[in-house]
């Protein structure tokens, strides 16, 4: 049984506690949260659990195995590190790092101390996304041409970041494991609101080297929540839409094919349109965070990487990192 | 009565032949198309409409007042400044130049002839585009953030042009009739498919000096068809879905305010978040095109500048340059 | 080539004669229609067609092989016995007569003066139904167990009918082309607004000896319009939504199978619920009309009766007095 | 403090069990069930609740003040009794008993007894329904002209009732609270698959004396999970989609209006039809459990009948009991 202490009972806290406690393995032995309500609903909730007002005292109790890091990302590292230092398993919010050195220089501190530095990387987790990689690696779609993300709703705004770097992520972590060629580009452009020192709104490109295009739209000032992916292919394209109760992935078979006959000189474009079937896939509805503390679980008892380990992590804060940089530099595309 | 010869009877030229037999004052005297078959049916449509294969009997015909240019963009310069220099006036296709320094010239040569010269930006004369205008103007939205379309389907590929300059202009005129102020700078990127010259799906990022920001999707590559706007003002937010058969436009009353006496010390943002009633506006059902061959008779008439005329056209043109600048100089944002 | 006259170019007349006209082997030779302003506008489309004011003169012009009947149902019987005893084809609007004992007698009067008549059940002819009537024939959805329809809107309200006849005949079309068992009873019920003299809404309940049920809802105070089918099978059921642009029939696998060995003892009910994958079929996207036009042509070439034949308006048109009988029998079930 | 003891935790109870714990004034102080994995999982989650196998343990503890009873249908008598005769409040599902001769004599006996009695009526207490009431109760639908209900899924399949039981309690609860008026007679059809003894979807009618019709679709055999409502006025209408995340409800400014001046000799309809805005107005979000086990609070401190009284239950037990009694008698109107 791995003892595991949650620091953070905020937004997501709660749901991280209830799947720990749901996973077998795990025991939510401790919860870390300064504000004097929140600790008493995680006990009333919790009541086997040992509530604390500092990460210190959790850091120093030789009976936690695992630390669960559910707090603002400046303060990721730093507990994370002191965690690691004292030999303690460790699953981290995304972002990982507000840097990539840093989120790389933890999971090498990670590797050394011998445990498990995981980041909660959810949609990776989704029966929906589990599905698209497997007809994407079955090759169904065909060669891959783009992906377009929509990951928009109203608020909420953020003090210490603009909205790349709290929405992007999930859309970062997903085209990460769905795609295995690595972007080499990424530009971004983005606004907000008077009174608002950050960008509420930003769109991010990732170029790769094919001459596929990954597209995120991410915003807060929107008025209706719109959780959308456009995935095209050669052979085949596919819609997911995280809002609908069902049928949150579609697959078109429909495509284009050129007449390699088509020159200059006859100047027309000989182009066959396919238009076929569509068909929704019957997908997990196992919870994406059960799996996920499962996989936590099982990684630290097989003393092997997980699946959102430590270098998707860092391959992640990459990105949102050279998206920030092109924000500052008039949407200058960033080498990565 | 105004009597029109319409050059070109593909894709979009029936409707143009339809609307223009049913507008009051113009009268559809001749069709011009090299294709026989299709110059057969504009025939037995419109028995009253003189068959011809060359646009230049069209031209030299002096019983022709008016002429509707409804053929690839390449061909509109040429046709539209012969039609100009015999003293007709003009209603062309969108884009209506392939070149701002040609739209322009157009604009000055039937300044100079006293000729109508209109361009078909279908969009700017639909009931929604109207109704949204409407609420700009009266200060509905308050401040303007953001305009976010997406336009996207399977399909038409084009021989001689990419995507940008199929499906921009409609939302490059939309922007043009909704915002007053005018971009300072574009910046685009796209790709294509295997086997196809152009790009087939590309992002266009219009920069204004204020801040706001308006961007488009347009992508010939999708399983299904979008035809979607998000225009966030800081007092009301609302959406634009050209799918829906009826409630296209959905005003929201939702927005978020800050207050000032947040602070770096403090390090909180004190964000208030406002959500009321939506509301969906009746819409004017009138077929756009019917109003736009009402204005084009209208404008001839009454010897005025019609809504969408050259100096629009021209923007939108100019504009689109920028966007394939842009594309051939790795996203950079070009200055307008 | 069968020359056809046209009675009534009112609300559906022109689509006929579009369809019509577009129809190889039929030529639009006459328009009839008592209202000048009606007739010009036909005049001005369809310039070959004689424009007439009075049935009688099209009857009794012998150059006119066929009449297309677009009508009030209340003038079908005779306008239809009319043309067929001067040996003329027929195509009449839905439904085919007021009474089932008439509808029967013209189909009578057909066959002896060798003529063929039609009815207009246009959605007999859509790639939706006839893909849904293939699946149902190749046993896909396993044995039958509903049919349940809903097809609301605003208006038209009509003076001499309610809305059982105006919009329930679209429905029983369907069922009478999917189902191959012929119901045995119909109930109804209804109300309507004050100061309208018939019901704007009902329910109708078709009740075949199988125990298959299908179940109607037509109205015309609806503030949203719906047309929506759900048919369910024992092994899979499908949904037919109209107002999809696309993907208008969507099939799922699902269903569920009880365990035999359940028994009164147990108190227990073993069943076992089976959700795999949705598909969407591609669907023929031709116009409806005009595949029913070229059926016309089709049948009276081939001197064969035609798929929406005498025997199936008789047969609709026996449910619709059935269903009249029951709103007036306090919903009480009407053997047919 | 009420100390409350709920009686089952399987499909509904656990949600019982949080809101109660959840609510000020209640407390969660045991819980009954005779799965000890169910058990187990409650005393895991309530750590402060006494676990109980045997109802009449429970009854018999003088500690506790209120039973919540989240039973199967069959022994919601018996428990209630019990329970009322030992003086505590109760709460139970819906439908309060098999019954409406049991469900009235339970709230005779609570009125005695001087304890509350309460139906969990759910759908009452959502901000939707709510907000419906409000508009309905402020006249802006005008007179009343029909609501109907489809509630439709796959499963859940029960061994001891129909579906007419098992769904259609939420929609008369629904009608019930938002319809002053009560019904004079009901009607239903239904059926069911081979190999289950039940109706798995019926068709019921409420018929009101002043012509208002109300109708209900329920079925667990429908391959998508509808909960739309349609609610028509003669001023407007509007609709309540439980699916849909936001906006609920939209109510549209749709109506017709009759000229008096019809008559039968004009043989015409003179009728004009008004479509002006949709809205949909902002709703309370809050968990509607939560405001009901509230209510279950506030009732018993104030000793006054809670919203979905005894009375309320029997009156939808009542027409359960006609809707059955229809299914046996053919669809007849049973009067109520």
């Amino acid at each position: 049984m791995t003892r595991v202490g949650l620091i953070g009972f905020g937004y997501w806290g709660p749901n991280l506690a209830r799947n720990i406690s749901e996973t077998a393995g795990l025991q939510l032995a401790a919860v870390v949260d300064a504000r004097p309500e929140r600790l008493e609903l995680a006990t009333r909730r919790y009541s086997g659990a040992v509530p604390l007002t500092d990460p210190a005292a959790l850091l120093d109790r030789p009976d936690i195995d695992a630390v669960v890091i559910a707090t603002p990302m400046s303060t990721h590292v730093d507990l994370a590190k002191a965690a690691i230092e004292r030999g303690k398993h460790v699953l981290v919010e995304k972002p990982l790092a507000p840097t990539a050195r840093e989120a790389e220089m933890l999971g090498e501190l990670a590797a050394r101390a011998g445990v498990c530095l995981m980041v909660d990387h959810t949609f990776v987790y989704t029966g929906a996304v589990r599905k698209i990689r497997s007809l994407v690696d079955a090759g169904e779609l065909g060669a891959m041409l783009y992906l377009d993300s929509v990951r928009v709703n109203l608020g909420l705004f953020q003090h210490d970041s603009n909205v790349v770097w709290d929405l992007a992520p999930h859309d970062l972590a997903i085209v990460d494991y769905l795609i295995k060629e690595k972007p080499v580009a990424v530009s971004a452009s983005g606004s907000g609101p008077a009174g608002y020192h950050h960008e509420s709104i930003a769109y991010i490109t990732l170029h790769f080297a094919s001459g596929f295009l990954a597209h995120l739209h991410v915003n807060w000032l929107a008025p209706v929540k719109i959780r959308r992916m456009l995935i095209g292919g050669a052979q085949k394209m596919l819609t997911y839409d995280d809002m609908e109760p069902s049928e949150k992935v579609r697959v078109y078979d429909k495509g284009v094919a050129f007449d390699p006959s088509d020159d200059e000189q006859r100047r027309r474009l000989l182009v066959s349109y396919r238009s076929g079937d569509m068909y929704a896939p019957n997908l997990d509805r196992q919870e994406a965070l059960q799996l996920l503390t499962r996989e936590f679980a099982d990684a630290i008892r097989q003393k092997r990487a997980p699946l959102t380990d430590a270098a998707s992590g860092a391959r992640v804060v990459r990105l949102l990192e050279a998206a920030e940089q092109s924000l500052r530099a008039e949407g200058r595309r960033i080498a990565v």
